[in-house]
């Protein structure tokens, strides 16, 4: 028999979001009771809760930047105990067996991991609710603990943008000797700089916006380069081991891909969209460089990424709201007025 | 003072290919003298004489699919001595010092390598000219030594087509335990086929023409898939450590990265002269997937790809031809009409 928990819902597509009851599972012998304190606003919860991704089932609960308070766990349950301040990304549940869930990979398990929301609820039936809500019920092997000296709101956002950026920068082995570009200075972007620069990378920022350059310098950026400067774009050529570009608005990706050195890599962790413009075959062929893909993170990285935040004193530049104010964060963030994050202190 | 040699020259970028006779320098201390014997038609060659690259002087002599005799050697030459079969490919000289010269990669030289034809020549100024030619001097160091066991004339592809997917099979890593695809069945795919098999990979061909599957298998391939099948291809799904994709006309990239598993790999080495529609980044999200580019090889893995075919008793499948049926030769590479490559015995 469900409990219930208060939610901030979508009613439709394109109805202001409002308070809604939403069904939590009672607490099974693996599961963890959190009660939510707070949770980051990612630009996937506005795709989502538009259905822009595709048709989905309303009301419907978005969130998956949770960080909450264990208040009840399950017979079985080792991992976290009550009291205990901890954190809920994009994924609540996988399959488990497959090669990809079996190398700590759920985030590219093969027949589906759970989302937080936009999933399928295994136990109640009907869609997984996410974190904009009082109260979650999550299996102890998807929830995260948080470092004591993290500050717990401006932790939410480490839960999505911060693995985001993480798992791609360990995957490619940025570290000390590494120039790295960081394309875009929003949620994902600002988490880039922080969490490359803790690496012990040279970080360069790529943004459009003049205002951002002393912006990212703060947030640690070694030099700042407008992309709309041809001239300063010429100038990075073959310089970057990495380049990690969190723009989700179609851009050339060419002048990038000159940026890389031999080898070089730009991962693309923002989804357009419209597609970005074909990007050229020549500078790839002439420097045997890379673009590719990358999602999230696995849970045990998720967990590293976040130790490795305690251990380095890291947490997103946050805005607090009410739940109450979800709508008009909604709206600034479409205008990119958000530095960088929106939390709601549920 | 240099000598001359008669050569195959394009006279302007619409007129057809006839004779003419080039300098080629002296032998100098560390210098090379090739009787040629055979020279190999890349696609390379038809873009280069017909100007499609950008405007180049003209006349102009392509071809850098090389076999020769030695007719004379330097007096600091060690490599090679006279009578010795021998291979130039696509480079006659690079600045040697730069970090992928350093790195036996002149492939990506950093100041730019010398081009076996469209290069600046920097013992008689002016432009390279190819192998469509009586004879040619190099520089030791970018002569390659053939395996007695090659035939001459079918050996002469393996020193573009050849190096050009040998090298990106070896840098991906593929091997006895790789599911390998390779997309194009022309000069590049059937070597890139030839290779792969030797390799010990399970390799599967992507054609759009159903007369080249019988082909394909003749060729080793493992299995065929037609890939205007949109049924068959959605049944490719994550199969793939690899791709080598060969084709030089644009097509839409995301079946076949979605054919790509996790962490896979799909590398390009034909560059079409209109782009490849825009690839969606989501195939390459889900799934840290990764498009490539590669070009050609360094020397030194050149001649570890002549080596092993040597090993393995690879060459390319070829039609020869006679100095005079270059024109025609050039008509019917156009339409794909060879099988797969045209080697011209001077």
């Amino acid at each position: 028999m469900p409990t219930t928990a208060s939610a901030m819902a979508a009613f439709a597509a394109d109805q202001p979001i409002g308070p809604h009851t939403i069904p939590r599972r009672d607490v099974g012998p693996t599961d963890v009771a959190i009660e939510i304190q707070f949770c980051g606003i990612c630009h996937s919860d506005i795709h989502f809760l538009r259905g822009e991704w595709g048709p989905i089932p309303y009301p419907a609960v978005a969130g998956h930047e949770i960080i909450g308070r264990v208040t009840a766990v399950g017979s079985d349950v080792s991992k976290h105990k009550v009291g205990d301040t901890v954190g809920v990304g994009c994924l609540v549940d996988s399959c488990r067996t497959c090669p990809s869930c079996q190398e700590d990979l759920e985030n590219y398990c093969t027949t589906g991991s759970t989302g937080t929301y936009m999933g399928e609820d295994k136990h109640l039936g009907g869609p997984t609710y996410g974190g904009y809500s009082s109260a979650i019920v999550v299996d102890e092997d998807f929830v995260l603990r948080v470092p004591a000296n993290l500050d717990p709101a401006a932790t939410a956002p480490l839960l999505c943008a911060g693995i985001t950026t993480y798992s791609p920068l360990r995957h490619w082995g940025v570290g000390k000797d590494s120039v790295v570009g960081v394309v875009g200075l929003g949620g994902l972007g600002h988490m880039g700089v922080k969490l490359a620069v803790a690496m012990g990378a040279h970080v360069v920022v790529f943004t459009t916006s003049p205002s951002k350059v002393e912006d990212a310098k703060a947030l640690g950026a070694h030099e700042v380069v407008l992309s709309t400067n041809e001239e300063a774009m010429n100038a990075q050529a073959a310089r970057f081991d990495f380049i990690l570009n969190t723009v989700a608005a179609p851009h050339s990706l060419d002048p990038l891909v000159a940026a890389l050195k031999r080898d070089g890599t730009m991962v693309l962790v923002g989804v357009p969209a419209e597609p970005h413009p074909s990007p050229s075959v020549m500078p790839l062929i002439f420097g045997r460089r890379t673009i590719a893909g990358s999602l999230i993170g696995g849970i045990k990285e998720t967990q590293e990424m976040l130790d490795f935040c305690g251990e380095h004193g890291i947490t997103a530049q946050i805005e607090k709201i009410k739940p109450d104010g979800i709508n008009e964060a909604h709206e600034r963030m479409l205008k990119s007025d958000v530095k960088y994050r929106f939390v709601i202190e549920m």
